[in-house]
């Protein structure tokens, strides 16, 4: 089978960041392509009834020291940003209106935004940053400013949230291969095997 | 350093399970020896306020089907439990017991627990269960008994839930290196590394 792979995250979600610096190559490795699917966590949260990883009782302090040590163990730049979590919304729109006009593009853009937040320690909640990052791939920042005003893009967000949801997402990030899914960044061995052996 | 690893457990995690039959060869790989300390998760819940992972929306369903395909990754035979989640006092407060007396034969005994469970399906919560495992490694039924009725035992187990919240434990399995925390089977590969290298 040769179907893209699935890869729902949140951009403010440092597994989801960790695996978009590695699902690519690991994909390309077994002639698979990704499709990237930014989620807010916010709306499965207010399913599913789960809160923010760092702020569960003992294991949000956890999670911090284990977010920056997964980092180092994938060799992945990260340092954890000040405000944390964030809303991403405006990224998760701005995304889906620069993959329907150029993917490869787009791409850039979720790889910027993530670094931006991750590395540069930059606010991505704000629009003015997503503006930004989407001109650097050389869109029109008017004409993205508009569709971020609009009502289409929101649409299109809450239904990715809502087939997400129906197929079972309940984190980030959330990887389906021809159906199986997979959660976490440290299922990423498992998915490499699962690619290379056509299940197990 | 070498310092035992501390491996925190309770007998009816799945992943727990899991960890249970790779850390101490993991541990002798590097010349480190591991403190097995079954708690109750149930306690640990109550003050933290999380719920068996079964029982979370969407997450549950997934679970399932990650244990088993864990477990085969992992090369373990694995048997979800007919009866799951289910109290694991009687084991835990058996193995304490046990290991003051021998502790070669409680790991045993641990061992024999897990496999009960998770590869012959019998019911752990049981007593019977447990003396039966108990006396497969030589120990007197009846003395287990009177030990198991009385408050010594829950005292110890009690205290050893205690100092597992102190310590940050929240979930199953919680292994503890040199003070560095590392929670579930999917962080062995960074325990290895962690071992190998003093940290990373």
């Amino acid at each position: 089978m040769s179907e893209p792979i699935d890869f729902y995250f949140d951009f403010s979600s440092p597994y989801g960041y960790l695996a978009s610096e590695k699902i690519d190559e690991l994909a390309s490795r077994h002639g698979r392509k990704v499709h990237w699917r930014p989620i807010l966590l916010g709306v499965i949260f207010q399913h599913t009834g789960a809160a923010p990883l760092t702020m569960v009782p003992l294991k949000g302090e956890y999670s911090l020291r284990d977010f920056s040590r997964s980092a180092r163990f994938l060799d992945i730049d990260y340092t954890h940003p000040e405000t944390f979590p964030l809303p991403t919304q405006h990224a998760a729109r701005a995304y889906y209106w620069l993959h329907d006009r150029d993917c490869a593009k787009a791409r850039e853009f979720a790889h910027s935004v993530f670094r931006a937040l991750y590395v540069e320690g930059r606010d991505i909640s704000m629009i003015d940053v997503v503006l930004d990052l989407a001109a650097r791939q050389g869109f029109v920042r008017e004409e993205l400013v508009t569709a971020l005003g609009g009502g289409e893009l929101k649409e299109r967000l809450r239904a990715e949230c809502a087939t997400a949801l129906a197929r079972g997402v309940f984190g980030s990030p959330y990887i389906i291969v021809d159906g199986e899914p997979f959660f976490g960044v440290d299922r990423l061995p498992q998915i490499e095997r699962w690619l290379a052996s056509g299940g197990f």
